[in-house]
């Protein structure tokens, strides 16, 4: 459905700047930021259901992008952006009729697996691959903040027959052009050596236009109307399903990550 | 583990009256209630962690049956009393280093299942039964509290060693002495005529004594360490599965909901 009118929320975000720069050819994409920024269509923050609702006015998708990324996010912080900005985002969707929303979810929604499987999950060899039907087990406030997520846009999805699909998205780079780096940030949460750490980005980033041409997908599907699926590029060391990605939405990622590191 | 401490939240509810006239014999119970009752132990509403911090101190268990029950609660209402609520009373028990907390889910977690096969579900025939591997689908705002909290304390669990026990709680009466009656409040978010009302509560009953013994196993067991079950009396119209109770916490049913209606 090329040409639809997209509301992005966190359009400043890593993501945001990825879709706004990507897809922005193929939909009519509004911009909504909590701060002015050159591309803001409308200003207001997630927290406040009456400041963002005119941005959902007129609207037949939703990329629901603003909210904390951080695995190690405080609970004030969660509580705020995460809990409460993404019930009025579902919320202020449905009262404004649109159809569509796509929320980027967390693989930390199941992190407990990895951590239980760290650092061998991560080797080439390794047979262990979860999937969409995995028990939920989050490492995190954020990762649990993720789960109520996707509960509420279950909920939104079987009451008022709203198209949603949450994807568990993996590594994200600011920037694809160069050879990936580590940084401090990166897998903070697991005691990780430098080599198990670049291991565990081979096994979950997800190339820049791979992650556009999934929610592009998202943007474009009839059936089904809900779907949770993993996103990550076609990785050797991957730890998470793509089938049902590639089964359920007709994602094809183009992009690998190395083996060697 | 007769005689350990336990603290029970939200005591003076529907549930949390059962558990102090059921098992006060058994445990050292104290009762955190958020208005001064005549068996309060400790005053406090738990949408304020550090009022009701004291209250967990020296404590072995928590039973949290503090927050909202009402299944068509607005949000307001869900976020300051269930998921607030919740997440201050998990954070309050590591904090105390309580090692066992007790949460009441509910029914409502799974209740897209309900809602597709209403009123057919009801029936004696009809093979449909839940277990706790069903995909969510939480029905309501209600519901997705719930399953946002079974992910916090699949988190505490998990990243705390916490012992953790869910109980997706079908129908508890006020009073279990007289013959079941249906209000109006029963089942109010469904369509049903009063019969088909009747055959729900036949399926959902939870008797009083039959959820003290729930309760009690969840206080007892050493393994597993993690659950999630329902808890529903041994009903001929049962929709929700009663054999992972029996399997991983020893509950056995005393009660049945008669078929007749």
């Amino acid at each position: 459905m090329a040409g639809q009118s997209v509301l992005v929320t966190g359009a400043a975000g890593r993501i945001g700047r990825v879709v706004l720069r990507e897809l922005s050819d193929r939909y009519d994409i509004r911009a909504l930021t909590h701060r002015t920024e050159e591309f803001s269509s409308f200003v207001g923050d997630v927290t406040d259901l009456d400041a963002i609702q005119p941005a959902f006015e007129g609207m037949q998708a939703v990329i629901h992008l603003a909210g904390s990324a951080n695995v190690l996010a405080p609970w004030g912080i969660v509580l705020q952006n995460n809990i409460i900005g993404t019930y009025n985002v579902f919320e202020a969707a449905r009262r404004a009729g649109v159809e569509r929303v796509i929320y980027p979810s967390s693989n930390h929604a199941i992190g407990g697996y990895e951590i239980d499987g760290a650092p061998e999950i991560y080797e080439l060899d390794d047979p262990r691959v979860h999937d969409h039907t995995a028990e939920l087990r989050p490492d995190s406030l954020y990762g649990v903040s993720k789960v109520y997520g996707e509960a509420l846009g279950r909920y939104y999805h079987d009451m008022f027959g709203m198209k949603v699909y949450c994807l568990r998205i993996g590594s994200v780079r600011a920037d694809d052009t160069s050879r990936p780096q580590n940084t401090e940030r990166e897998a903070a949460w697991l005691d990780l050596t430098p080599e198990q750490k670049r291991k565990r980005f081979r096994a979950t980033w997800f190339s820049q236009r791979d992650c556009a041409e999934l929610i592009a997908r998202c943007l474009d599907v009839d059936e089904p109307t809900w779907a949770v699926v993993y996103g990550i590029s076609n990785n050797p060391r991957q730890m998470w399903d793509l089938s049902h990605a590639q089964e359920a939405l007709g994602f094809e990622p183009q992009d690998s990550a190395d083996i060697d590191i």
